[in-house]
């Protein structure tokens, strides 16, 4: 298999309107260079700006990773689900935990890891009720001797990398209106971008670009309404007809809906600097019960491209129009460049909840492929001509009536835990679950800030019986090149490094190691509580590697723990109790940082 | 250093009325004999009856503990003090945490510890709200196929130790009284032996013993009272003058104050089945505010000699007549046969909290030596020839008045956290604090349930300024044979093996081993919150030897971080606060167990 290149995606220091990094700091950390010149941190969630998760360090590999040990544990002091990646700049690790949102800085260079500092953000109480899906947080974002994250009760934050002062605390959703925010921030050219969570409360959704200096916000682009909110204008050019026209953020909408559709913005952006684009997904429209809201309801479940800078839409694509299922698409687009019918194409490689692989050129938005990974049966393919999603008639919700075996069930083939890319392999790794469900739509009304969902839903494990997957994915031929079956759904993030490793954690708590070639486990260590963090790795103080893994069961796949639900509510967690029954016998709540090493 | 021989005091199986071991269980367990062979299990809190906390086990020796490693981690899902010991019997681990006092049973022949069950007892959350440091529990202890632990809300119950049935539930106490259960049952003789917690809430403190097999409450022996409920008769014998006479839980009192007078047990019972006597200490007369309880205040403060089956009262000491300092007498008692002035003693090692290491006949109570092992000026020394503790007259607490400089501080030269004994180098490992603190006497007003406490306390770090000291005790010769000291209070328990290593956790989460001859640091291991728990060992089902310990900070030392008390309140948690204002900055909340293996 050819070795395939990443995005040369490193940030440009010339359209940075920030100082980059402290003078007594590390080089800049927010990309890899295509040259593969790894600076041993871990500066965002996704390592870099192409979110390929991916780490040139190789001492540990498939020779070493047998003699991995616990090298560290540090608890955050909260339980819940911890979703979040932590961070490693500057000999420094950032952990953001789930709601109340503290951040703790531990000194690595030091035995033990003591906190050079905590931030206790205090947000308001109430932000957990207006929660769907456990308080989580996905993480902060490292750029230019500054630490960004979201609380719970949306605000987002600035704070000194080095001391843990506030640099600035911005509000910018309100959770009376069911707004919350979970997402980490990705900065890109002076901005830090963020977005809302709440698709399941009538809460319409945005993204912001805030000045990283002052915090104030440069720009909103909601994802429903009139082309002027979407930023839609003159320099929109998407690929496919489909996208075009005016104002269809309000046309595909019955009147007025569009205020109170969703199309929130919870999980990954991406950054190509050659191309001066983020790339990101709007989630779900709302409410589920898609009979209340005829049309394609744009631009909800949509792929976005547009400048960091102003925000201005430069391509859309919207991957389940009218979607049915709560088929959100936020999930994470991995930039890569990779040899497909004979040409090196520049694409993103967008794991879909619908249960598509999508490859996009992301330069157009034109869909080069689009395969299942997972088990589908709601839909029948996409029409690359076209761009559109083909729905099964058989498998559309309706009011009063059980459709039964829907596939992918609400959660989708994956959720928002990311994937990992190797260009050694030229593999994307991918976990995700196998689930599906029956679905009866139900009337739904909106009240602001409560639950606005409409459909009644009952999960249960796919064909094999196996509720979670390992993937590893090959985008040249479009197919699966290896799998993993797990019993539980595989709701931790993946890692892959130059040791040929990939990592990911279990919900029963199980860390592992396989060979990215292969598959075949080569370790794994039973952590504490479920994971559905994301996993690290990063060149210590001593020069030696370290990977590194929040474990703390909870958010949706795990909300029967973490929010001790009854499980005999089939319905609960929106429907995610009835196939999760035995997790209470299968791991406790906790919330552990484990640092691992050989 | 001649090595010393721990008394013989395992289990009697001819005295026991209930059924040891199930048929496939371990062999005896709740004992370690003379000889020294060790089942390798870990049944009772204290190891054994003697609460040596020793093991035979020397895999895991000065040579080889250096390259311990985790070996295995279990969130409990509880954050809050875990003060508890885990037990291994029959290749399980069982784990009592604190509120609300899940109890785990762990399949150490699985891969990662699974649970074989779990069971949740679901007490009354307003229990939390009577509980006066913390929401901790001490553990539980094995006996007969069963576990035994008690609830916060005052339920002792029985658990199959297989299946996690329920055996039995009693209510023993009453939280509106503002009673609380926070020790670990002993059995002995048949009888499940358990007290109770909250002398700081004017309750009336008793030592039960209920029925093994049905629960039913066998005897109850109270603290205060007539000699008819304090079950002294015809067999009681004390050693001193002082404590002989009609009724004088009764009439050390102003009337009636013995009914609120405190003197609960919620610390350590000993049992030697020899003489057939357990052995245990009442806590502080209530309220700490001396000058409304004129009077020795019996039984309070005190060392009871008792006969398991019946209660009944042999011998009874009272270490801190009129207690001024809330120098509660429930630390442990360790029972040893030590070389005494030419002569092999049968005694008791008592670290009392009033600052003095009791050695005490453990036939008649006699008192052979009580040498000071902390800093100590409220009282002069102990009268051997009348047992009397010579007061400080300076030192005392008066209304209105703060009194400086008194030392130990409330919680004593040492609290609950337990030593441990090795015979092979005839040291006491002494966990304990260097704290002093000033005093000022309140009015204190009695109702039902509510804090009856009536003094302000400041506390300080003693001499030297280290909070905390690991001491070696020398019976023998009535000295500390070396000591560490810690920066933090020493609040966890100590362990020692045959492999002359002692074990001991500090309040901001180190893990150490030292040389149980030296005490010099052998090795270490910053865990994920602060340690206040008592470390064990055990021989896992593949032969080779485990140290586990649960990490979560918390109690009355912890309780600034547990509680999320206001740093700048100096007298929070009963003047702690002032001494712990750092410790949020040290260590987090946590629950979780570590296995530690070569």
């Amino acid at each position: 298999m050819a070795a395939l290149s990443i995005c040369a995606c490193q940030p440009q220091k010339d359209r940075s309107t920030g100082t980059r990094f402290p003078a007594n700091g590390p080089a800049p950390a927010a990309g890899t260079t295509a040259a593969g010149a790894d600076d041993g941190q871990w500066a965002l969630p996704a390592k870099n700006y192409a979110s390929t998760r991916y780490s040139e360090l190789a001492e540990i590999n498939t020779s070493t990773v047998g003699r991995l040990k616990v090298a560290g544990t540090f608890s955050t002091g909260v339980l819940r689900g911890h979703e979040a990646a932590p961070l490693v700049v500057n000999n420094t690790m950032y952990i953001v935990t789930p709601f109340p949102n503290i951040v703790y800085a531990l000194d690595l260079t030091k035995p033990g890891y003591p906190a050079k500092w905590t931030y206790k953000p205090q947000p308001q109480l109430a932000a957990q009720g207006v929660a769907c899906c456990d308080v989580v947080n996905r993480g902060a974002s490292y750029d230019g001797g500054k630490i960004f994250f979201n609380t719970l009760d949306d605000h987002t934050i600035a704070l000194d990398a080095e001391t843990g002062r506030l640099a600035w605390d911005t509000q910018v959703g309100q959770i009376n209106l069911g707004e919350t925010m979970t997402m980490a921030p990705l900065v890109a050219h002076g901005k830090v971008i963020v977005g809302n969570s709440g698709g399941e409360m009538g809460v319409r959704g945005w993204l912001k670009g805030l000045d990283e200096n002052s915090g104030k916000v440069s720009w909103t682009a909601y994802a429903t309404g009139p082309d002027s909110a979407v930023l839609i204008g003159a320099a929109f050019k998407p690929y496919y007809a489909k996208e075009r026209g005016k104002d269809l953020g309000v046309s595909s909408w019955p009147s007025g809906a569009w205020q109170i559709g969703g199309g929130t913005m919870w999980g990954w952006i991406s950054y190509d600097p050659q191309l001066d684009l983020i790339y990101y997904g709007t989630a779900n429209p709302g409410p589920w019960n898609p009979d209340v809201r005829p049309g394609d309801n744009k631009w909800t479940s949509t792929l976005f491209a547009r400048r960091p800078e102003t925000g201005e839409a430069v391509w859309a694509y919207q991957m389940s129009p009218h979607d049915l299922h709560d088929y959100d698409g936020v999930n994470e687009n991995v930039l890569v460049d990779v040899p497909f019918n004979g040409q090196t194409r520049h694409v993103l490689l967008h794991p879909d909840r619908n249960g598509y692989l999508y490859m996009v050129d992301r330069a157009t938005g034109q869909v080069l492929s689009a395969n299942p990974y997972g088990v589908v049966n709601s839909t029948q393919g996409v029409d690359l001509a076209t761009g559109a999603l083909q729905y099964n008639p058989t498998k559309a919700p309706e009011v009063g009536q059980v459709v039964r075996d829907i596939c992918p069930a609400a959660p989708g083939a994956k959720d928002w835990q990311p994937s990992a890319y190797s260009p050694r392999t030229g593999l994307l790794y991918i976990p995700h679950q196998n689930l599906c469900m029956d679905e009866e739509g139900l009337e739904a009304n909106y009240i602001a800030g409560t639950p606005y969902v409409g459909m009644n839903v009952k999960m249960y494990p796919g064909p094999g019986g196996n509720r979670g997957v390992f993937d590893a994915w090959n985008p040249q031929t479009g197919k699966v090149a290896w799998s993993i079956k797990e019993d539980l759904p595989v709701w931790s993030g993946a890692l892959v490094t130059a040791g040929d490793v990939a990592f990911y954690g279990t919900m029963d708590g199980w860390f592992k190691a396989v060979d990215a070639r292969s598959g075949k486990l080569l370790w794994q260590f039973k952590t504490g509580s479920g994971i559905i963090g994301q996993p690290i790795t990063y060149r210590g103080p001593d020069g030696h590697q370290y990977v590194a893994v929040l474990s703390g069961i909870g958010g949706w796949s795990g909300a029967i723990v973490a929010g001790l639900l009854d499980p005999r509510d089939s319905g609960a967690a929106l429907g995610m109790v009835n196939v999760t029954r035995d997790l209470p016998d299968k791991t406790t709540m906790g919330g552990m940082l484990y640092v691992f090493a050989l």
